[in-house]
Order: C-alpha cells, then structure tokens, then sequence
C-alpha cells in the first residue's frame, strides 16, 4: 500500500502533467491551420463567366489560407520547441498557455481581414494586434517558464533566459512598428507582416548557430 | 502465458481506462473552444461605409467568442482537475461525462444568443439554462466519481466531498438566480453571466488558500 | 545491438499499433458529435417576431444536434468497448474501421434531415441507409476482429463471437424494417429511430447482466 | 542527480519526438476528412419540389465528400505507414511533414471543384496540381527520411529507398498526365482522378506480396 506521502506526490505529478495541456493545445492548432480552408467555397459562375475569373475573384481567400497556415505552423514549431523543456506544469503557466490561444484562434480572422482589405489601415491594424498578441503572450509564457525551474527538465541559465527572451521581443518590436506605420504606410506595413516567417526561420537559423555547444537551442525547429 | 485470471484483469483495466474519454473531451473542448471563430466573418462594406464601422456591426461576434472561449477554458481546466483524481473509468462514469459534454457542445450557441439579444429575457433564460445544465452534470460527475473510491486514485474523504459539491452548488445557486432574474432583471442577469468567470477564480484560489495542507485541492487550477 | 530478427519483431508491432488508428477515430467522433452545433445560428427577428418564436422555427435544428449527438455517443461508447479487446490492427481491420467512420461522418446530414422533413419517406429512407451502414461495418468490424485472434489481446470463443454478432444484427434488422415501413408508414418508421438509442441501452444492460462470470461483455459501456 | 550529458540527451530526445507531430497530423486528418459534410446542408424545396429531385442537385456535394474522403484515407493510411520507421524529427523532417499537410488541407476544395466543374479544364487542373502537391511532399518526406538513418528505427537499404520512391513517382507521373490531359481530354482527366485510389491499393498489394520476407513493406496498410 501507499504511504499518504507517495498519494500526495502521486497526485502532485499528476495535476502538473502537460499532457492535456498539450492535447487542447494540438487540437486548437490543427483546427485553427485547416479553418480558413472552409472559406474557400467553389465558387458559381456569373453569366458569361469562365471558371479561370470566377476563381480570381476568390483569391483572397487562397492567401488568406496561405498566411494563416504559415503563421500558425510557425507558432505550433515554437510551442512545440517550448515545451520539449517543460517537465511540469503549473496553475500560471496553463492559463498563460489558455491566453496564447486566445489570438491564437483568431488569427484566421486578422489574415481573412488583410487579404480582403490589403491596404486599409484598420485592417492591417487589427491584423497586427492579434500577431503582437500572440508573441505578447509567447513572451509571458517563455518569461513565467524560465523563472520556475520546477517546471522545467532543466533549469535555464540567466544568459539564455534573456537570449530567448529577446529573440521574441525583437517580434514583439516589428509587429509594434507595422501597427504604426499602418495608417501612415500601409505598403511598409503588410511588407512587414509579409516578410515575419522569412525573418523568423533566418532568426531560428542564426540561434541554432550561434547557439553554445550542448545547449537546447541547438534543436529548435 | 498469462492465466485466465490475469487476462480477466488485463481486460477490466482496459475497459475502465481514461485514455479516450480524455481523447474525446479534449478534442470537444478544442472544437468549442475554437467555434464560434468561424462566426466571425470579414464583413463587406456598404456603400460608403468604412471597415471600422463594418467591423463596429460584427462586435457581437467578438463577443461571443470572448464569452464562449473564457468559459470553456474554465471548463476545460476544471475537467483536468477532476481528472486528476481519476484512475478508472466506469459505465456510468463515462456516460455523465458524454453527458456534461452536451451542454458544452450548445455553449457557444449560448454565448452567440446574449451577444446578440442582451436584454431579451428569453436569451438570458436560454444561455442560463445552458450554463446550469454544465454545473449540474458538472456536480453530478463530481459526486458519482467521489462515491466510487474505485475508480479514484486516492479516496476521497466525506469532508472534501462535500466541499467540492458546495463549490459547484454555489454555481448552480447562482445560475438559478440569474435564470430567474431574467425576465424581471435582464441586466442583474447578465451582470452575473459576466461576473461567474471572476467568482470562479475567487472561488479557487480562496479553495487553495484554505485546502488542508497536503489535499489535492492544493493543485487546483 | 539489435538483432535483425528484434528489428523486424518491432516494425511489425509498430506497423500494427492501434494507436494512430485511435487518434483518428477519436478526432472523426469529436467532430462529428459538435458538427451539427455549427448549424445552429442565432436567428434574426422578422418584423414583429419575437425572439422566442424565432428560435421555435430553429427547432428542428437542435432536435437534429441532440439526435446526432446521442446516436455517435453511442458509436463512440461501442467503438471504445471493441477496441479494448484489440491489441493489433492489420490492413483489413485498419480499412474496415475507416469505412465505419464513412457513414458516421454522413450522420450529421441524415439527422438533420429527418429533423426537417419528418414524415417525408425519402428522407426517412436515407437516414436509415446511414444508420444501417453504421451497424453494417460495425458488424463487419466484429466478425473481423474476432475472426483474427492475433489481432485480439485475449481470443473470443465462438459462443461469444456469435453473441456479439447477434446483438448488431438485431440493430441491422431493426434498421432495415425501419427503411421498409418508410414509405408506407412513415411515423412507425421515425418511431424506431427514436427508440434505438433505448433499446441499445437495453440491449446492453441485458448483455452485462446475461454475460458469464469474467467475461469482456461484463465492462460494455 | 543526472550529469550535464544525460540532461543533453534527454532534451535531445524530446526534440526530435515525433508524438506532437502525429497529433497535429492527425488532428488536420480528422478535420480534413469530415469537412466536407458541412457543405452537405438539408435542401430547401423549391415550389413543387420533390426533396428527392433536390437531394438531386446536391450529388456533387456528397460526390466530393465521397471523393475527399477516400483520399485523405489513402493518404492518412500511408502517413501511418511512413511513421512507422520513424524514430526521431528533426528541424527539415517536420517543415516537410508541415509542408505536406498544407496541399492536403485544401484537397476538400478541389474535390469540390470537380464535382461541380467535372469537364472543366481549370477545375481539372486545380485538383490535378494539388493532388501533384500531395504526391511530390510525400516523396521529398521519403527520400528525406530514408536519407537520414539517424532518424529511423531501422536503416533502410538502398534498394528499398528506390523501390519506395518510385511507387510514389509512379503518383507524381500519373497526375502529371492528368494535368496535361485536363484541357485537350477532360474525360480522360477525370477518369484517372477516378482510377488512381484503385491503382494505389492494387499497388500497395503487389507491393506487400513483392517484398523480401522480413522487410518493413510487408506491412504497408
């Protein structure tokens, strides 16, 4: 039989488990990737109209599918890399974890938004709040994580919580700029949001790189 | 080879195993978690009409999903903590929770009526009824498992027994007034929809703050 | 090292893991019993409407989310009681249990069909084709599992292979007399799509009950 | 306590789990496989209508769940089969496996399309390019995987590399003829859209009854 100290710790590991954090979190991640699809309806033809036009005309909602799918693989490829330190988790780092879904899943509107209205800066606006959102609360968790080595396989030294630290605030700075240069500049603006993955992989390539003989940031995605 | 007995037990551990009760809950609550996104459509401009006025006219979708998204996290956080606690599964176990998974699933439709018809007691009434139904089976499942040590990890005593049910009831008491206020009161009904997620963050961090040292109340997200 | 012999031995059970075929299953079933809930949209008033006989003109809409919802809990709850006799999948098992999750998809359709057109034998005709279909590759599913004891964690001796196949073949009968009386009498016919979901508890108590000491049937859901 | 080098092994093998990646994968599968029923909406009836004449005009609805469905199974099962000589992702193994779900989120799209456009040359190409998509992300996955021993249980040999590319390659070509045939001969086009499930499990057969006794093939589903 257990000891009441065995149950205690039985439970304690059980109630700090990711595994459902991280079966909510897939789910999300897989219906948010797939969901503008539904938006792409066949479209009817116009009197006159060849199939060639009327498919044009639906293009926007193509690249609409386009960013939202790229933005959200990326966002699962960092999760995914967050969590291969996360041992445990805690009451703040699941409700952190809550609110990163939250823009999240509302990606897809902000990337239906700028397709549709590419150069109106409420849309391009809008689109950056829920980008900024989303590496907002990436920061938090990343910031909350690092400080508790309890959660974590390994603890993370102060030099390389800082580095990690800064790689999502330089996201955090750009989609800032693209937000204000959206009503001056809305061109400036959606060449910013158009040119984050590219500057993203370049980012996680240069950190893989640079990254200290042995350390964790040598696998991220 | 394994005697009969053994394959007996191999069995009756099978047939009470969580895994795919987890399996369907979760992938339920990243659906309804998500849902009400697909509510949100890019709106089409009216002659002369700007995108953030269009946008102003869809504010009630936003809402809504706010709403159906913030609840269903809570949902979802209380779920996992109650599984926790379990080891096993049993028949009718499995078939409260199908049955808590009902009013869930119709959440998001709640959420999008009061959004919609803030001030019509028949939406209060109905998102009310919803919210109740999620309670009650919420209680009913609470105090099934809790009497069948069988399927718990570690038992659960008579006085935490109880205190876990008067934390539900509180909820259900609180919902019956909202239902009732409905029609005479339609703003202190809707006050206290929008007050519940905040009591349920008192509620259990008030639960943790008092848990015996050593309970798993202490875990409590 | 391994020997070629142990890598082959752990391919094949890799190869036959019923583990994705679960993930699958889980995610069709989590899908299908919250589809319907997309259906139901918050109405808008006509002029002089009332909000509550607005909704009473969607009700067919959540009669045909409640039909829906209870006959794939019921699939989901057998599917769950089959796969804990599995221990291996193989080519066919894997193909029979994805053309079982062929007509669940279709399912959401056919409820909301005989929600809508409630007497109409068409639609009373189609619903039992998919409700068929559904009992039809379920039966198949049996007779193949049981017929391959490697794929079975414990063989089923042929008294018991029969008793299972009984039982589906009742539902098949059941189902088949429904589709016959749907043109000649088609309120008999929705009579025994309403009372499936009851005689499938029925059917199963008394299987529980009926089931010799250690026997699997003992655990059905 | 663990020394530096089994912390580093450790979060190495977290990194390149595949667990995460089967979840996302499986999630969009199930999203991908049952989308198309919500195209499928109950008809309203015309004037005079028969509800069987207007189930007529929405065959190509269930045409193109029909024909999505059974290639997201083919595609899933072959997924399934892949995996199971997967030990180990890394950084280019999961940005293939992501760049392959991306034409297989839009398939539902195209199999829409040429249910509705069944002689048009555009909707014939479309759904050519994206099944072509499917079939060239399948192959650069294969000729990745097997190109990196390290990330799999068992090496495999040159021969059955080849062997396992050139199955694909067959698909890659097929669908290049298809495409090629969609303008001059759309009849032509479309029946090998048709046949090519058909070519894929005769060829899975000759496939698994050709393989040397012991290799992996033997157990392709």
């Amino acid at each position: 039989m257990l000891s009441s100290s065995d149950e205690r710790q039985g439970h304690f590991e059980r109630a700090h488990d990711p595994a459902r954090v991280l079966a909510l979190s897939d789910g999300v991640f897989a219906i948010v990737i797939t969901l503008l699809v539904l938006e792409i309806h066949v479209p009817d033809l116009a009197q006159g109209q060849s199939l060639r036009e009327a498919l044009r005309e639906i293009r926007p909602s193509f690249v609409a599918f386009l960013i939202s799918f790229v933005v959200t693989a990326i966002a699962w490829a960092g999760h995914r890399d967050l969590f291969t330190l996360i041992r445990r988790t805690d009451r703040g780092f699941v409700w952190l974890n809550i609110l990163y879904l939250l823009p999240l899943s509302i990606l897809p509107f902000g990337a239906s938004l700028i397709s549709t209205y590419d150069k109106d800066s409420v849309a391009l606006g809008l689109d950056g709040l829920i980008l900024l959102s989303i590496a907002l609360t990436r920061l938090a968790i990343w910031w909350y994580a690092t400080g508790h080595p309890d959660l974590l396989h390994t603890a993370v030294d102060a030099q390389s919580r800082r580095a990690g630290a800064i790689v999502v605030s330089v996201a955090v700075i750009i989609y800032v700029i693209a937000i204000a240069l959206a009503d001056p500049a809305p061109t400036a603006s959606l060449a910013i949001y158009a040119a984050a993955p590219v500057l993203y992989f370049i980012g996680i390539t240069i950190s893989r790189a640079s990254a200290p003989e042995g350390s964790a940031r040598e696998d991220f995605t």
